[in-house]
């Protein structure tokens, strides 16, 4: 893993800024906590936001490459009248009858399999994670749990602890152990599931042998923090059904794959032709507002309500609701991720047309409308080519388009633009990309 | 403790309910998950909120004696209209500079002693506890944590394995230790300091023999959940010194004491001349709005910030400050917690009448807006004292006012409306609350 877990952060010293950045990090520095990273070698300030597109202080607009909360777009303005509408009307709590909450919840469990058919709303990804794994060890009654090699899961000290992306100060928890996936490891595709399927066998072998047991696979299908590696779709399954035959569960964590990220399918697992007992949901649910959910089986579900009582005062607020439920009737209504899947292609194709051209765009792999982008030549060492992808994320920001780097040596783009992207913005973005590569190596 | 961990709710049957709540009910327990509960015997159902007042379908109106979350009242349309226009702008994330999270956090931390100077921010309470915790033992290099025998923090995985509110189906964490309070155990008040102390003393010696130490003392200064114990005002500043030496950190849990709720103060804490290492700020911090916060001394946050990244997408983002800034200018620049305190004495003398004249009314203990009023005869058994509580909170609820109970025994009504309470409203709720009496005890 690289020593430094956020490469693309602004370093104090490190750029000359303008006095009026410089006096607001300065500000900033001096009564937010020192967990705080800002992206970007020049941070970026942006007063204004709408669509693809955000705007800086003094007007300049930057093509928005990066943000997959506002699925929609900054500042829809559907969502956000249907967010004050309820907000003028009640804010109510999960506590009292509340149609708008049922029928919301009807409405999202309705584009999962039947089987997936009970919600419980939250307010982040990673309370979603958090509570999904306090419901796989309640039903489970194990406590192991299986993670890929550098997921990221989220925030709380549960979850933290099975994310070995947050790197050696934070400790990881006795309990987990890490997979390595097929794509990183050279696999050839055809044997990809055997690969992944062995890796999992291993993993619970161990966990039983220390009396842990398994209690969940954890996976993001888009493996996007170690660094986008989505194909072959299934190669997930059968590693996936081994963990459902040992009495694990398996939770898909949607929180970026989710809502027609992929294209072709509402939900990433779909891609790889698995049911898992408990997914996750999260960042796009309300283009912002701050809401989330497990979707899980009726079984788990029951056996942890049961006896757990469950209250998450914010979480299910008509508020939160009214803003999911907008954001959901216009993904269905306008066919966002069907058209996501067609800009998805378009972009695909320049970008493979581009790797062809040159030796340092070195892979493209998507799923919809989330790419990662291999950069740097092959023989280049890694420090080199994780500099390349920095030095490319940082001229394009400067060039007014945001991205940024993912996967274990941070050398691969992250590439995941608002669902509403357009044929011309994926065409600006190839353009930027090409007039930066052509920049910094010629 | 009580057997039923929440015993104002619905049970299924318990009541004839009208065709529309029954029909609700059985979609909602079709697809919500089952910890999801709903309170009072005949469940509640609003369609609209203002100021003080909740409306049923039927146009009935209901007086909010129990929502501490809109402190400025439901549906406040200043409040309201800083979250439209903010979310018409931009809801930009802490990555990038933002002029509007720096500002409100200058002037939230100004709210505070100069010692605690950094903001982190988080979307929940729970969230907030959780970080806290993790900051606690990042700093402490201790695992142990000390709380109140029927504390509740919060409902992620590690915060539930401290809250021992949430019954015997949700295990302890090994390294909680439950500390006593000197009200329930009936120690006078001249000594009330000393017992807390000693409680704690022995926490941290069984803690330290295990070999854990001393991390956190987790406490919320209302002791809301085992009943509302206030007094003396400075009973745990020993206590919590002792943890201190030790090198623990005291967390107080503002998340319900918080933002004026006590009337005399911003901060519960400061109630007890105490200043915390760090604190927990959550529900009415955004009038409704899913916003929270931990707010520390600098050496704490820096020591984990320093190694430790914490992202959380949805916190902080602008939409959510710009909301919790004008709920701050608003409580600040209206003197709500001033007049609140007016209010709540005006509260605290009629109940101290009504508890003169009845045996019933046991005990009365508040501060500033939260009270606590002890239900059943001296010498009633434990279960009918709960019983009557019960009976008396859902005549009341019946009778348009709402309220709920807490304690150990669920005997003690839980009352704290929103802070914007008038005379009026009190004088309305005691004539509710003596009608019940009446009506149920004679």
């Amino acid at each position: 893993m690289s020593t430094d877990l956020m490469p693309n952060r602004y370093r104090p010293g490190e750029s000359n800024l303008p006095g009026r950045e410089a006096e607001l990090i300065a500000r900033r520095d001096k009564v937010l906590g020192a967990s705080y990273r800002l992206q970007y070698r020049r941070p970026v300030h942006f007063v204004r936001g709408k669509g693809m597109w955000l705007y800086d202080p003094d007007g300049r607009a930057y093509l928005d490459f990066y943000n997959n909360v506002p699925c929609l777009g900054h500042c829809h303005p559907e969502v956000n009248a249907a967010m004050a509408e309820q907000a003028g009307r009640i804010s109510a709590n999960t506590r009292y009858l509340e149609p708008t909450l049922v029928g919301y919840a009807e409405r999202l469990a309705g584009t999962f399999p039947n089987e997936l058919d009970r919600v419980v709303f939250t307010c982040t990804g990673s309370e979603s994670n958090d509570l999904a794994l306090r419901i796989a060890r309640c039903a489970s009654g194990n406590e192991g749990v299986i993670v890929s090699t550098y997921a990221y899961h989220g925030t709380s000290a549960a979850i933290a602890a099975v994310s070995p992306n947050l790197g050696d100060a934070v400790k990881l928890s006795p309990f987990v152990r890490m997979v390595s996936l097929p794509g990183p490891a050279g696999i050839p595709e055809a044997q990809a599931a055997d690969y992944f399927e062995t890796q999992i066998r291993s993993a619970m072998m161990d966990l039983n042998r220390r009396g842990m047991g398994v209690a969940a696979l954890l996976i993001d299908s888009i493996f996007s923090s170690d660094g986008v590696w989505v194909d072959p779709p299934g190669f997930i399954a059968s590693g996936a059904a081994a963990v459902q035959e040992a009495g694990g569960l398996v939770i898909a964590d949607e929180v970026q794959p989710g809502f027609g990220r992929t294209g072709a399918h509402m939900w990433g697992f779909e891609r790889h032709g698995i049911v898992p007992d408990l997914v996750t949901l999260g960042k796009p649910m309300g283009n912002g507002f701050p809401i989330a959910a497990v979707v899980g089986r009726r079984a788990w579900m029951d056996q942890f309500g049961a006896t757990s009582r469950y209250s998450n005062t914010f979480a299910g607020n008509t508020v939160g609701i009214a803003t999911a439920d907008a954001v959901l009737k216009i993904l269905q209504r306008d066919q966002i991720p069907q058209k996501a899947l067609a800009t998805s292609q378009r972009l695909r194709e320049e970008l493979e047309k581009l790797a062809k051209q040159r030796n340092d765009v070195r892979a493209v792999r998507n799923a919809g409308l989330f790419f990662g982008v291999e950069i740097g030549s092959e023989g280049t060492p890694a420090a080199g080519r994780r500099l390349m992808a920095l030095d490319l994320v940082n001229t394009m920001r400067d060039d007014g388009v945001l991205i940024s780097t993912t996967g274990a040596n941070e050398d691969t783009l992250k590439v995941r633009p608002p669902l509403v992207c357009q044929a011309e913005h994926v065409d600006l973005f190839l353009a930027t990309m090409e007039r930066a590569l052509i920049k910094i190596a010629g």
